[in-house]
């Protein structure tokens, strides 16, 4: 345990969210790859995401989420309206796949993903461009950036969850010490 | 999204249960390896763990927990009752090290630690055995097991969970989208 304080309000710093975003695609592939199916397939029920359908999602956010829509924040034209994102999008891509090249394709989309980042070389100002989000709103490209990360953090912990919740009752007892079994 | 109904209950099995168990090392590398301190340091407030206090936290269950207690059940001597658990150990334990010195220490202890349960060959009929938790009373070593897999999983989830909190304020109107950051 630390000492620290309650932790107030942080300023994002790009080199640091990239730190983050540049280590997920080796943080699935050492947690999933070569893992028995029914930990990568199990869900939490209707309407929820397997470990694989995680990975899925995550590719979907690399083609059709974050640096597209960066690119419509910075471009800055006519509408900066972003096109609606589908949670969903990955039943359809990842059909027939297998979770392998699945986590190669998002680590290759996501090296590719950051050297366009990176080559922006992104000012204070630009940062603070904005864009229109279709259901939330006024957005800034900074915290489209910060969401990327934190996006990618919810995932891995819904991974671990999902995977967790297969031994539900088979850990009898201790059920009552492990929070992580019963969230949703 | 998978099609597969609502898991039900799901039989424990050893050499599964390890698949998982083999992997939390190098997943935990990968995530923390190298990363900037406030990544790694930030918690939720006082008596919440940060991801350096989640690895000291997994080095103590891998010297006083999960074989420990695995073997008081398999000896079956005088006294089935475990040693009760200090799940803030870690405070003196990690005091002064390095978050690569922890990361190197779990994976040494892990890899030991499933060599000993690899050894052991462990019967179905050993699996049903039983010892006495301080607090929750009668539990078995399968039970023991699968709650070592779900604690692993359990702390991968907090751990990101943690992180992505740095940027509660930081992703702006996003944080309706993203539960991870409200969840304690």
């Amino acid at each position: 345990m630390s000492v620290q304080p309650v932790p107030g309000p942080v300023s994002f710093q790009l080199t640091e969210a990239i730190t983050v975003l540049e280590r997920t695609p080796a943080t699935f592939l050492a947690l999933l790859g070569g893992l028995p199916e029914p930990w990568t397939t199990c869900n939490e029920g209707p309407e929820t995401f397997s470990a694989f359908d995680n990975v899925g999602h995550l590719i979907h956010g690399e083609r059709a989420d974050w640096i597209p829509r960066a690119r419509i924040i910075l471009q800055q034209g006519a509408s900066l309206r972003f096109e609606p994102y589908d949670r969903f999008a990955q039943v359809r891509e990842s059909a027939g796949r297998t979770l392998v090249e699945l986590l190669d394709e998002f680590t290759r989309l996501r090296v590719e993903n950051l050297a366009t980042l990176r080559g922006w070389n992104l000012t204070e100002p630009e940062l603070d461009l904005k864009g229109e989000h279709p259901d939330l709103g006024p957005v800034t490209l900074r915290q489209l950036l910060a969401t990327w990360v934190a996006h990618d953090l919810g995932h891995l912990a819904q991974t671990a969850r999902v995977m967790a919740t297969r031994y539900r009752e088979a850990v009898g007892l201790w059920r009552a010490y492990l929070p992580i079994l019963d969230r949703r």
